[in-house]
């Protein structure tokens, strides 16, 4: 292990790909599993991930969901009803046809999403008005087969919630989709320091199933968008091919209007790529396993002293509600503890020396800027949580610069196909599906929303010409 | 929903299994899903479920195990490397054999159990002495496939926590055991008010690549046992089954010891089965989603003041750290809400009428006893959690008894088989594996485990009179 952080990684400049790939295996945030494109979390990933959790978690919770679990198992014939959306999944789905010693007389399949199996529970569950709205959540592992499989990006087997609501009309349930990207958009910002672009999905990049999928795109570092998180309003798609109806107040029977929304771990992803550098990843304060690390210095009769100071510095920030540890290895050095936490992305290191102690004073040093600066042991800790949260809001802000820089108004076919290169590109487009389908033949970037903060705007699309659809712009950039 | 409460439930001495399964849906605790054994654990259930895993989590946090996630997916020629652990599992896997739109090449097994798959993970995490002891937990779905599934107690799939851990030699790993196994009382008796009979289980009961089952055993009402968590000292068996060495402080490679331990969602089946009655459930107040209900009863004016002091009576209840909520569904009459509320066993119901509040009192009824109290308003939230507690204690005192009537010492066949019909049974015994099947199949009895607190004795086997083994009795009972 020590050997492995002495060493670099891949600058981003020279592999984006490559110092992805090195950094998640070398923070130790993941692991590739025996069957590929499945993953192991391991701890330093899954902490992030609980935090994240627990976060969301309260958001659901405050709203009035309520927290279930649906099986992992639905028959096949089951994702057969909605036609879209057995078409959509097809290709992606793992299916069981032995268990319990014996082939299935009806394969099953590993759930790729839950929509079909509780659509039926739902059936079941809602007879009136009275039982609307229906408000759940669940926190679950998804399956689906990845041929191209990228670490929290893309896994074969991936950690997320979706909830799933059933509200009697198209008003409630579109009021439901607010209140979904609402949570998601406060756990991108506030949490994750990620500065999403927020809209509805085109046509051709909805979810198999549904009217409207708003999603919450990212760019990333290498330009190209992450979509973190969606929203989906299923309109009676699913209502219909599960019954799931309810008698009116007035006592006639109707269909509900069903939702969806999910966040996965590739939202750990998400954030690798936003905020990390070529010397390793720099983690939001509110989502970091440890936010601030204590690396004594000295030796012998020093150390012990040192590591006194730094013991009680740290139980002082633990009063002060800081995630803080004191790195208390023995057997490696000052050096390579500020590169191993400095790789793991920690915000804030403290470095305390004999000479520091004499002084009263530790070093604090910022993992975003670099910078150090001398400061008074005594109410060190009392203000961490202030230089916390101004830790926090930098990122963010750097991060909504980098997307801002990144980002063109493009207007015609060549300014397009230019800025998807290196980012994202907002242009009217015509709407339809085959020229969307052009641009990403011609450059590789999709439509990734409609921006729902944009301009009225309308004129002619950027790429055929043909006059422009949707009353504002379109982001498009190449996607994860 | 409102006629199939009004109903009553099977009574247990009717018929136990039919009392259990009405409950189990009619408390709206669980559904069963489309697949066959598989379990739709609905929000009721899960919040208990969420109530146990947050006290589990902490205990597991504080001494030093971290979160992890590891795959669904283990391919089938890992879990043959261990050739006890795959003859034991085989009947019960899951295989997924076509994934993609195309057949794989090697089948995939569905996790039963994870130690395979974290043992690959271990031998590639684990070198050095310093890299031990490992102390990782996962809270994860598994897969067996079961011919007699029961909700909660026997599925298809359920939902627990696993704890692996690797150690330098067994001493070390001993003591983990008995760190898990104190979990696990601690939980049962402090959180589920669960009096557990621990001990280890002969080798015929022994999980499959195990040299040491610890379990812990409840008698639920029907005088049979539950084993409602186990802990398993692994020996080196994984470890040279997957090469989990690390090299000593002196320079030698050595094979780490390994332990395993897990609780399920059995433990709600197990909740249900020791507490319940012929009203519904009674929840140990720790893990109720709901500790108190407020029911106010009244009409028009009357109930809109009712109303209102019952709110601010749930205000108080909340600042007082109670689970409190008003019941205030209008097109319910009181009386079905007492019943709706003692079917899904609530500890402490109030009522506030009308009279009530001129006299500035409630009516206080107790679930367990039955028993109603008239009680001033004021001072009433603030003595809440001290009912509770009360309420807790009273809980665990009812089955610690139940448990001491319904188990008997036997010294004769005779004897243990009458014991077995209504009960458990404390029997010297041979320790041959084919006595054990043979009481097996005279009364349906196993041996649940060796009671550690039992006192030393030995002399003949009560069933073959062969001379005894283990130096203490043996539990014998008939098993969920």
């Amino acid at each position: 292990m020590a050997k492995a952080d002495e060493r670099g990684i891949t600058p981003q400049s020279e592999d984006f790909s490559a110092w992805y790939n090195e950094l998640v295996l070398r923070a130790e945030l993941a692991d590739r599993g025996p069957v590929r494109g499945t993953m192991v979390i391991r701890p330093y990933g899954y902490r992030i991930w609980e935090l994240v959790q627990s976060a969301l978690d309260q958001k659901i919770k405050e709203t009035g969901h309520e927290n279930a679990y649906f099986p992992l198992f639905i028959p096949e014939s089951h994702l057969k009803r909605e036609a879209e959306h057995i078409e959509g999944f097809s290709p992606e789905l793992a299916i069981v046809t032995h268990a319990g010693g014996r082939d299935l007389d009806e394969p099953i399949v590993v759930r790729p999403t839950s929509e079909t199996v509780i659509g039926e529970m739902f059936s079941k569950w809602i007879s009136s008005y009275r039982d609307l709205p229906l408000l759940i959540n669940q926190w679950a592992n998804v399956v689906r087969w990845e041929l191209r499989p990228r670490l929290f990006l893309r896994t074969t087997e991936f950690l997320w919630q979706e909830g799933h609501t059933a509200h009697a009309d198209e008003t409630d349930a579109i009021a439901e989709l607010d209140i979904a990207t609402r949570f998601y958009e406060e756990i991108s910002r506030d949490f994750a320091a990620l500065p999403v672009v927020i809209g509805d999905k085109t046509a051709s990049e909805r979810f198999a199933g549904a009217q409207r999928t708003v999603s919450l795109e990212t760019l990333v570092r290498d330009g190209r968008a992450i979509q973190s998180s969606t929203t989906h309003y299923l309109g009676t798609n699913f209502s219909r091919a599960f019954d799931i109806t309810y008698t009116s107040q007035e006592g006639a029977v109707e269909y509900c209007h069903t939702t969806s929304w999910g966040m996965s771990t590739r939202m750990i992803g998400t954030i690798i790529m936003t905020h990390g550098d070529d010397r390793g990843l720099i983690l939001p304060p509110r989502l970091a396993p440890h936010q601030v690390v204590i690396v004594p210095i000295g030796r012998d009769a020093d150390l012990d002293r040192v590591l006194g100071e730094s013991r009680e510095l740290e139980a002082q920030l633990r009063d002060a509600g800081v995630r803080a540890r004191v790195d208390d290895r023995d057997q490696l050095s000052p050096g390579f503890k500020f590169n191993y936490w400095e790789l793991r992305g920690v915000p804030i290191r403290i470095e305390i020396g004999p000479r520091d102690l004499a002084a009263g004073v530790a070093t604090v040093v910022d993992r975003l800027t670099g910078e150090k600066e001398t400061i008074a042991l005594r109410g060190l800790a009392q203000s961490m949580p202030e230089r916390l949260e101004h830790f926090q809001q930098a990122l963010y802000r750097r991060a909504a610069s980098f997307r801002d820089d990144h980002t063109s108004v493009v207007d015609s076919k060549e300014e397009l196909l230019a800025a998807v290169m290196t980012g994202a590109a907002l242009a009217l487009h015509c709407g339809d599906p085959l020229c969307e389908a052009s641009i990403k033949e011609s450059s590789g970037a999709s439509a990734r929303c409609i921006p729902r903060d944009g301009a009225d705007e309308t004129g002619s699309c950027a790429f055929c010409g043909a006059p422009s659809a949707y009353g504002r712009r379109v982001l498009f950039a190449r996607a994860y």
